[in-house]
């Protein structure tokens, strides 16, 4: 792998493409192609191949992708041949649901601690783990290296979180508060808001 | 509003212009400028004058937005000046959660049914809505004419789900399956998987 840059948009398609790899593993196949990866995921067969030709050789002409080599690769790029180990900030539905969310085993990641200010919610238990509070948010992120947070607090209070959790060492946020962050430069931020992902389909729909 | 057709990007980008417009209004504001929208939202402010420019004239040099006037005018450009009930398929932890999630309001949107296969999960309520049996999904889609679903059941029963949802006439799917779907081209989809959003953040974390 070469330290040119690769456009973030190309980043963005490679989880798709491991997320299709993976699916294809547990069906039990050894062997795709650009074109049934294309099919798959709605993208050009030649995007594919010219995605991946930027981090590497990974298939040979004629004989495909190994799915097991190419899954291997594609996690390793991604950095997710390891486990990181997440903070969900805010212990409302949306905490809860996280926090009990299954499919972030065997996708690189594992909740391993809720955080809240209401004190009816500091203490008790989510999915084994004790809502803690946020007051102590710095202290516990920071002595256990944590590096990836979710907000899942209100949006009035999402900010001051956001802000907390930068100076604690986070370095990307998953961001469930429906508004946007203002974040360093050297942190990034995902966005889950299903509001604005259904308007951007009622535009289409009368 | 003429029938120009606009970019799929720039459409993306209104609803975020209308949640940030709403929050202004809930904090009192009544007027902004594309410098203060862009500012929030990490957008410069001359793509969001191109962006609204597409739509018609909505604010005056020098004077800014109407905040009240310009969320008027984006909510109908988006058709989220009226309510759009939605069905949930899936009755899960993801499916409980979105049924109960409390970010719709105000923003377009309500689920109006929950359905499952599963015989444990039919007859018991979720937040007032009595878990319907999927084996009656086209009849009960149709019968309410429904245009919007979210799925939010397992990868391998999400793509026969979705074929039933177009079928019944769903044309917008927000789809919680961590699987690509294929619908036909008039069908939009919509996709959260908080996976692919953390592993487009770790490419970037050593």
């Amino acid at each position: 792998m070469t330290n040119k840059k690769i456009p973030d948009i190309v980043v963005g398609r490679l989880p798709l493409y491991l997320r299709s790899l993976q699916r294809m593993s547990q069906e039990g196949r050894k062997v795709t192609s650009s074109q049934e990866l294309g099919e798959r995921l709605g993208i050009s067969a030649a995007q594919i191949r010219k995605d991946l030709s930027q981090f590497g050789e990974f298939g040979k002409q004629g004989t495909g992708y190994q799915i097991g080599f190419l899954m291997e690769q594609l996690s390793q790029i991604l950095h997710v041949d390891r486990v990181w180990d997440m903070a969900v900030i805010g212990a409302g539905d949306v905490g809860h649901a996280v926090t009990q969310y299954q499919g972030f085993s065997d996708r690189g990641f594992r909740v391993t601690m809720i955080l809240d200010k209401d004190p009816i919610k500091i203490g008790i238990q989510i999915n084994g783990f004790v809502v803690q509070d946020t007051a102590n948010m710095e202290k516990v992120i920071q002595e256990n290296g944590l590096k990836i947070a979710m907000i899942a607090v209100p949006a009035e209070a999402a900010q001051k979180v956001a802000d907390q959790l930068v100076e604690a060492g986070v370095c990307a946020i998953l961001n469930y508060a429906p508004i946007s962050l203002n974040v360093p430069v050297d942190v990034r931020v995902q966005y889950i808001d299903p509001a604005i992902h259904l308007q951007r389909m009622t535009y289409y729909i009368d």
